[in-house]
């Protein structure tokens, strides 16, 4: 077992196997992936999906010189393991371990790191810019999936590469399916280019072409790589100033190497459309591809998931109480770019299909769709993770608090979510959005109080608001419970003491709560106020605080800067109380991988930080 | 003259004029825009191109019931005169007047408001969902430029709105400009479309089948629906799942009538491709369409631009620097996201064509592209409009500071940017930016520091950075000196005092000093700072300002939560200095439009009100 693959140390490696010898590579590859993900958890799907394709990329092209860049980057594990990283695979998204992501500062060979969508496209237009104008010679390949090419960002770089001179190749990795089923006219349009009878008539030629021996020779002859083109045409990439071949079976490895090798010689923006199956190989994984994209741990030999128990999660009350709340006001409507499940509007989208909208990877939109619906009268609860959320910062600004809709932006993922890491953690959300006129920001503590904002969010005569949760389980509350609506904007206090008072928003509260009970325990009184909103902030609260405290202490699950300990240090200092602040939450640097526990210890607001924090300043 | 015009008070009186009568009245409304414009500066250039098509769109449609949505919305001029407002024309982009662009607490017509490009398709499809919803029979046109075309955002409307049922017309208006000439495959693509030989064969045939009378009718018939559909197919609309109608001349009123009156009887997504000329009617204003896009004032007869002179624009000295920068520095390159001349790196596209990239309006793939570049190893200066950056958020974060990339951001248009309005402040770039580990953000006083910062960031060694500057005209000094390298964090002491400091950064410095200038003549002593650096923030100053003096005021010209202030804050409340302090700048509330020094006035934080507050302080 793992015989071939014990040899590989570098693609050069890979480069001197015969291309026999590539299936059975591509075999032990996908078993040390399906063995270590079962232990390890990671993004199993994507990765199964690519096995033979980076075989071939990697085979064929000449990297690191040969510039890869996978998009979004959580299909890259057989890369990794391929580009000198196989024994370092069993740490991937661990504490201090691989990256689960390409990441620049891991490899030469990971030309461009990140785990956000649609991005290759232009990063490759400009490395292969870059290349041209330094006088390199050099391959740049990006490798997109058909969800990420919903994104806007993707399109914006096939248009600027469509329209250069560049050598870049664009291999459409065309799954079908990002988390869940993708969706959108660009969908369909693949879905009916595969499906044709045209193109199963067509295919054959194509790949008896590329089959030739002399298709090296062939295709540096301008006439008949004319007639390549002809043989398969795709409206789409050619309005954008792509030449298009395919689609091909990604899974054939021959056919692939073969195809790529030629494609060396077509100079100019180039796509590919690979047809690949999610989870390929593993049976499991291919039948239930959406729970199995990042399934947890698993058995090996049985499929079966070992799920964790515990509280409800977050995105669970989310998606349970706008059920609820979409049942009794007829105005809410539901929307989710690329993550039903992901944010658990599934449950929605289940019973309320004509009332929930999947628009694809594309927040942007998600935010200007539902600042349109709002105009309209109707009540959008939008629902982005944090870190994606930045993607339509501007359309929170520009179409939706200009205008003072009452759009409902629910904020899944804020805060660290652990073993994705920086590219995921939603760090900014607080502090970008609170210098935005007419937002309401919230933060839940618990499941409850998520349930109650959302309900509360929902009132008429509310404007625009944000309502900010993490990744994972709430506090075990039984939340299912008879709605009761939040005063906006205002605080409470959950534990009273005289020597200092600790200010949370969010989840975060509870690791403040375990400190000052801690603390309690010790007869030292601490104040523990959840303020609840970040915008408007309690400022009634503020003062009583500035009054009666002279040791202040923010915690909060987001970016130190700007978040709650801003709003807190501009009132004391405006209003001159002479307070010390010490403002705990995520650092000014990016934060790591790892368990949430670990990175919270990292940025120094775990409970036990915080408990030291309080005792330093008392 | 303006017979016709001064009856229409309402698109109900318009819908009563015979169809010949429409060209007359478009006749008068184009000398009612080329008139006004002379007097009061605006968008002339667009607003001239749709005056047939806004006629056309208001007679054919039942407006306000139907919904018409202008992307971009500069060239709503025409809209807002037919929809009840002409005797506030005038007032048009003034302080307290009317918004230069489409505004829902305005106008019921104006069914979505903005100024940002690539946003109507998006809102449509939203309005028009929530139609069907809401069971209301109802038309929703979104009218984009083909430059619009190009931003992301678009796209995802587009990829959308396709694979809905949601009757939605898209009127492209495509006259082959942004405000400099566009860009891109889409742009080969339309322009290939319109001038084909085909097109001109086909097109007759497409204008008589509409040209006749029982065109209602026919359209109905499915059959000959197909038939229109095939006699001019567009690959790229049909693969986002548009039927597609053009080209047309947008010009030929009859034509625009007769075509949208049958197109309302097409349900479905649907791309009408009318072909409009910038400036049209207005020979200046064709001749030249870059310049004539906002020309200022002019003279009506002669045509001539009456210029404003003064000092050097901010936007001149990163052009000039930029050239000189380049030509020393071969690793640097230029991108502006279709804003050549705005930001004046058309003079760097004029001698370094190679280096510089103009990429449609597409802020994100601007950013992307500019982080790839500098993976493979130059130096892009990347220059975005304070208010357009909020597009690439995300980018700056997870492409660039992530992965710490000397990629150089030049945030043109920061703060107050006057007329344009709240849709084009540049207020948050600082607050949000702020937070973002890595990034080195400045914010030049005047054209010198300007000019040198730019050096600055392009020295080896550097991370990214960003330099915000504002619109307009600088201070007027002697800028093309030998540069001098400024270091990084360093503010600088502009005036010593004993009773209070004021803390500034960038061109808002200039007001505090006159404030300052003028308390000096009373014998007042205030320090003034010039901090220079958002980030990172000079400490050394901080402490010695904490240390010494109990009242600060920070001035700054972009929101006052988050920014400058809120560094300040959170230094002074860590450090415990008992400082009193107030913070100057955009409020907590939408700016409006005006001249800059009346925004600055009703921000509270132009000189007069500077220097109140310090009084008020003392």
């Amino acid at each position: 077992m793992a015989l071939l693959l014990s040899t590989i140390h570098t693609p050069a490696d890979l480069r001197r196997l015969k291309p026999t010898a590539l299936t059975d590579l591509s075999a032990e590859l996908r078993e040390y992936i399906i063995a270590q993900c079962s232990e390890n958890p990671g993004h199993l799907g994507a990765s199964l999906g690519v096995v033979e394709l980076t075989v071939a990329l990697h085979y064929v092209f000449n990297t690191p010189h040969d510039k890869l860049i996978w998009d979004v980057g959580h299909q890259a594990y057989a890369h990794k393991i391929l580009t000198g990283r196989r024994a370092l695979f069993p740490t991937n998204r661990c504490y201090g371990g691989l990256s689960g992501f390409p990441k620049r500062s891991e490899s030469e060979y990971d030309a461009f790191g990140g785990g956000h969508a649609s991005v290759s496209v232009s990063a490759a237009l400009g490395i292969a810019t870059a290349a041209r104008l330094q006088g390199v010679a050099q391959q740049t390949i990006a490798v997109i999936g058909d969800g990420a090419l919903t994104g806007g960002l993707a399109y914006e770089g096939l248009n600027n590469a469509g329209a250069s001179q560049a050598n870049v190749l664009v291999v459409l990795n065309d799954n079908n399916i990002s988390i869940d089923r993708n969706v959108g006219a660009i969908h369909n349009y693949l879905v009916k280019m595969t499906t044709s009878a045209r193109y199963n008539r067509v295919k054959r030629k194509v790949w008896d072409f590329f089959g030739n021996n002399c298709v090296r020779r062939a295709v540096q002859n301008f006439v008949t790589t004319a007639k390549i083109a002809l043989l398969r045409r795709s409206n789409l990439f050619e309005a954008l100033g792509f030449r298009y071949f395919g689609p091909l079976d990604g899974h054939d490895i021959g056919q692939l190497t073969k195809t790529l090798q030629a494609l060396k010689d077509i100079d100019g923006p180039k796509v590919l459309h690979v047809i690949t199956t999610k989870g390929k190989g593993y049976k499991p994984a291919e039948e239930n591809q959406t729970e199995w994209h990042a399934p947890g741990k698993y058995d090996r030999k049985t499929g079966e998931r070992l799920s964790q128990g515990g509280a409800s999660r977050y995105q669970d009350v989310f998606g349970e109480t706008i059920v609820e709340l979409a049942t009794r006001n007829e105005k809410i409507v539901g929307i989710t770019p690329a993550m039903p499940t992901g944010c658990s509007l599934n449950l929605m989208m289940e019973q309320m299909p004509d009332r929930t909208f999947d628009v694809g990877i594309a927040e942007e939109h998600a935010v200007t769709f539902a600042a349109g619906l709002a105009a309209a009268g109707l009540l959008p609860f939008c629902n982005i993770y944090s870190s994606f959320m930045q993607r339509a910062y501007d359309q929170v600004i520009h179409d939706v608090a200009l205008q003072n809709l009452q759009v409902v932006f629910c904020l899944d993922r804020s805060g660290l979510v652990g073993e994705d890491g920086p590219t995921h953690h939603g760090a900014y959300d607080m502090a970008c959005f609170r210098s935005i006129p007419n937002l309401i920001i919230a933060a839940p503590m618990d499941e409850l109080e998520l349930r109650n904002m959302l309900y509360t969010a929902q009132l008429s005569g509310m404007g625009p608001t944000m309502i900010r949760y993490p990744r994972g389980r709430g506090a075990g509350l039984s939340w299912r419970q008879a709605f009761s609506a939040i005063e906006i904007g205002k605080a409470r206090r959950l534990h009273e003491g005289s020597e200092a008072a600790v200010l949370s928003i969010g989840d975060a509260g509870r690791l403040a709560a375990a400190a000052i009970e801690r603390l309690a325990a010790e007869n030292r009184g601490v104040a523990h106020y959840d303020m609840r909103f970040l915008k408007p902030v309690d400022e009634a609260v503020l003062h009583e605080v500035g009054r009666r405290f002279r040791q202040v202490i923010t915690v909060e699950n987001g970016a130190i800067i700007g978040g709650l300990g801003g709003a807190a240090a501009e009132f004391f200092s405006e209003h001159t109380y002479p307070v010390k602040l010490t403002r705990l939450g995520i650092p000014d640097r990016f934060a790591g991988q790892g368990s949430i526990a670990q990175l919270q210890a990292e940025c120094g607001f775990d409970a036990e930080h915080i408990y030291r924090t309080i005792r330093e300043a008392l």
